[in-house]
């Protein structure tokens, strides 16, 4: 049994949470749009063709922006393929993921669609193909109210009212020679820069995402953030960074760390941000979005190469265990401790592809275990993320160095009082005592505590068994002069709800 | 009373005048084109819907060309959109001015009315969103006879013959980051050259204008020249240079020695093209488009990021006062004095625009100040500038240093004889005694004396007054041994008609 | 009478001949397609309009693969103008050669027609004033099965099968400042790599060839290809180089020695790939596409600048000497000389435009005097190229130094067992005494010997008299004790098919 202790003090605050940090994304890849959200024959299938079974799970899971409609896809992607009359619409070769795109979701279905589920749409402009021309032209089909051109399209593809997107990505992973039209970070900056200034003028309302680096492990790490950033701070208000995560062999240790690698990832983007920020005279800060991140086994992907033209294949949809919960958990507590800089964040995919909800075509849609910590983070973790430096034992791991058993963030509800602290024991055999020391916050008397753990961490959700694992319910814990004591399972993602 | 004198003798020449200098520009931005130019329901429009009363203005104003469409709006524009059935035309956003484009007016209907105004179009071509296909494309349709996509559309669109338009720009104001599709020094310099040698492959009669900087004090001025020449000299005949002037406050002293300004811009880009001429073993020479000039009250401008979308805005529609009439003869003293490099000159803009003529919507037309010294001078102003070196009293300027009194050039006039020589009394308090040694031209007998001036300096023309402010015939003067002497009012615009 | 010796031993190789060296060109440029492959009204056009009489000298011609459709012209081209239905295809200023296009032929015409006449399309695309998004719909266009927006419009257009053009040339002479769109070396690198790897993304089984120099006179030869190969290494197969040699002035031993030259381009290029992939540390080997190269006076030609639009003009249809054709058959043996990297050579062009195939509009179509080297080449030269290394007299030129009279190669066709030996007598005045050691190649028993020649050089075939310069049977030569002996004529062109 190890032991570990935090303090929670409303006076040490990281920053509020921006609630955009518990987005996800919608990708036309493999089954996250078709038999994913929408299948028309699907039982569950609403007047537009999309299903409820999903969306309710969408609904559930809480992503208050889902990010569209790529990722690599929208590098070679024709928006105006995707509106208008749906028999018109063109059949395309998708070159990113050599899958056939039947147009069927298009800005218009995808943007009334995510509303209906709770959700703001961010959408991302093709940067790999197209420049300026496509770029300010979908801004003004998507959010110009009418009269001209483009919006008088929108309107007679029945969307009478303007979208009103907000938030926009300026392409996806240009650093990334897989990318259609990849970009040199020289080149890059300059057409981001002359596309958000264009965008802007469409609509100066708007807030722009530029492309960072689409992992840390790129050659041009660092650099590109700085190229790019130079040319276009006063353009831009956020940075992307595209993180996954996987088991590499039989190194759990390291696994279950992921997030030591995300901290240090957001903290050196930060200080690239802050340098060109203080090199340049700028007065604004740019923020984070980490707009694609999730645990994700790329070692069995065969890589686009080797795929094979299909509508809708079954493409990278990973099945994932316990172990990849807590791991996921785990990057959530990650963002959460960043937030005065992360203020946007994608969990990828949404369905089917890397994502937390599956569904079989013409069958069931279920939660993977990952969906848990996920959606009851979202639900809880809305407030002020307070200051959390635990104090107890670390273990060694072979990609990551000495790392804290504990990882652990709070979040103060300053409406309701109340306190939810997120919590993961990192080891795989022992339980560890947390002790809690809450005098500063002398309302709070008892804690609700949900915890993901099972006896066989690989253990996964299927179709089959949708709810094999599930969040278990613990017992509750009373505050006891200003302090209490709870046990988290080995291996282990918890949550305290602490009230009055 | 000061003293100033001049010696006009024809062995001392500066060059030819091209006709062009006296140029003028019709942007679609404001009320220039719509309800300026261009009104169908007024009760003066011809068949077209132009304006016959704006015209007769423009006719008595006296500009040889007209450059057109923009200005910022071009490097936004799709020229498509302004042309065949006006019905089927599209309305835009333009970026540029943030205003809603009916393209009711194309290259058609503006090449047409200019020739019926008696003015030679200038076109420009979009280098901020489009490049080398579609430039090619509308020298087609403008040039072209027939037999082709481009030019059997224009002959569709019922234009049989061609437009035969001769000058035209490569963009505009690239070097300025607030253009739609903004372009580096290296950037703009290669997409102009293959821009203009495919435009001549089309129709290698035309001439080619390269942007040079949008005014003296950006920060890439004659490194921008510099790179753009040494890659576009054998593809280009003009330079572009921009230039308003506008009273800081209350330094009216400075505002009236402008022209000083305006020269050192001008002998500047001429040395920068010189240089490079020189180092690049060039034989032809590059000369100057002064090809956007005037007093323009920019800091009265909200910035085109506060503007709002509409048809046909107020925008920028500066009341010129005397001041700003005898500062806007003063500038074309200038280009005069240079007309050995400058080749061409348009005053921006024609109509409502900063311009020297005023319309309103349904109502009356008129001439501003501007609009005197303007049109005396395109008139008179034809022939062979002599070199006039004034003699005389200077005075102290914050902006431009100590600065003479006396601005002046004369133009001789090889058939007639008749020598015009055009002045200004910079003093705002004190006339100004003109000595002139004409003995080597012993033909000149009689001067007519034609000045703008007032007792109020603010005075201007209104829709209510519009000829509150006009030039006014003085005394005669008689030339007596080759020698005669005329009195300048203060603060004033001169013309002396010098006949046998 | 000169002596000179060789030895033919299959234990020296120098690799497989690839049969596409003996491939040929047909651009849109003069009457190469339109009144040379292409004319409907013509009496033996097929029902394609095709000419019949054209086809089957292309057929005896010998070019298993054909490079379309440019060239310069590619550069302007929209491959969209040249399909669907002829009445519907735009008439375009072709810029590169200021013609007129119909567009009467295009892809689906193109490479239905090659496969008729028994050679492969080799298709360029547009990498002048189009970039990585028509390239991409184009391989859709023509190798997608269909279900898709190109692919099925192939289909509607009549073309179920897709054409499957398995080589790609990333656009054409970017090298050149003539070139429509030129590019800088870094600007080609980076359009052609992007561009390549979108085309590989449509079809993977696709080999792409990237520009090198248009001339070894370039100023950017070398610097060009190692940039170019530097940024394009993986994502590309060959390099292509271009060289055209013609007589300058009365200088006829230089020009007789032009495959000096052409083996010096060939070497140089072998060098910078080779360079390139030892310091890029690549596995895989650049091979080279000599995809243009022939005799051309181009000192007749009077630039494209000063051509005027017509349809199908007659643009530099060189009529070939009998001293032309000797060349052209050394620049063969130059080819096969180093077909261990030269996989793709392309007989520039095919028909009238400096072509081997002559025809007249509504008229005999006819062989030029380098129609015969190249047919014989063709036909016989299969096989292996043997290790050739003459021994003997050189004789000294202005252009290339010290060069041997006796240019040879030899082609073992290992299947039969014969051997083909071509050479040229390049001595103008003296015949050549040949002796060839065969002990190695013991089954060879008789020389079956054709040459070409002529009393006078200068001599042409016209329509008029098209087989005034034919290659002629020399008497049969018996090999004994392993040795033969022949007698090459003066400033001649030679095949000796040695069989048992």
């Amino acid at each position: 049994m190890h032991h570990s202790s935090v303090t929670l003090d409303p006076a040490f605050r990281v920053a509020a949470v921006d609630p955009r940090v518990y987005g996800s994304f919608v990708e036309h890849m493999g089954r996250c749009v078709y038999t994913g959200i929408y299948e028309p024959g699907h039982g569950s299938a609403d007047a537009h063709g999309f299903r409820a079974d999903v969306a309710d799970l969408v609904r559930e899971l809480g992503t208050p922006v889902l990010r569209y409609p790529g990722g690599n896809f929208v590098s070679g992607y024709t928006w105006e393929d995707g509106v208008g009359p749906r028999e018109n619409r063109p059949t395309r070769l998708d070159l990113a993921w050599r899958s056939l795109e039947t147009n069927q979701v298009g800005v218009d279905e995808f943007a009334t669609w995510a509303r209906g589920v709770g959700s703001e749409p961010i959408m991302a402009v093709n940067l790999g193909t197209r420049g300026v021309d496509a770029a300010r032209s979908l801004v003004e089909y998507a959010n110009h109210p009418g009269g001209t051109r483009w919006s008088d399209l929108r309107r007679s593809n029945g969307f009478a009212d303007p979208h009103g997107i907000k938030l926009w990505c300026l392409g996806n992973e240009m650093d990334g020679p897989w990318q259609i039209g990849h970009k040199t970070a020289d080149e890059y900056a300059r057409l981001a820069n002359e596309t958000a200034k264009a965008m802007r003028r469409v609509d100066p309302s708007i807030e722009l995402v530029v492309c960072g680096s689409s992992n840390i492990r790129m050659p041009t790490f660092g650099t590109w953030e700085e190229t790019v950033l130079r040319e276009t701070y006063d353009a831009v208000d956020y940075v992307s960074l595209h993180s996954y995560y996987e088991q590499r062999g039989d190194d759990r240790g390291s696994f279950l760390a992921s997030a030591v690698d995300l901290d240090r990832f957001i903290e050196a983007v930060v200080a690239t941000c802050d340098h060109v920020r203080a090199t340049g005279r700028h007065r604004k800060r740019i923020n984070l979005s980490v707009d694609e991140w999730n645990v994700w086994y790329q070692a069995r992907f065969p890589g686009e190469e080797n795929l094979d033209w299909a509508e809708a294949p079954r493409l990278i949809e990973d099945e994932y265990s316990v172990v990849d919960a807590v791991v996921v958990g785990s990057l959530l507590i990650s963002l959460l401790k960043h937030a005065d800089r992360v203020k946007i964040g994608c969990l990828a995919q949404l369905v089917n592809v890397i994502a937390p909800i599956r569904s079989e075509p013409g069958g069931p849609a279920w939660r993977q275990t990952s969906f848990h910590p996920f959606a009851l983070t979202s639900r809880h973790g809305r407030g002020t993320v307070l200051r959390v430096e635990p104090i107890g034992p670390s273990y060694e791991t072979a990609e990551h160095g000495e790392v804290p058993i504990l990882d652990a963030t709070a979040v103060h509800d300053e409406e309701t009082g109340a306190v939810t602290l997120f919590a993961v024991n990192r080891d795989q055999y022992e339980p560890l005592t947390l002790d809690v020391d809450l005098r500063s916050l002398p309302g709070l008397a008892t804690a609700g505590h949900v915890a993901l753990f099972d006896a066989d961490p690989e253990a996964t959700n299927t179709a089959a068994n949708p709810d094999r694992v599930t969040p278990t319910r613990q017992p509750d814990t009373k505050v006891a002069d200003g302090r209490l004591s709870v046990r988290l399972p080995p291996l282990s993602w918890n949550m305290l709800r602490l009230t009055s």
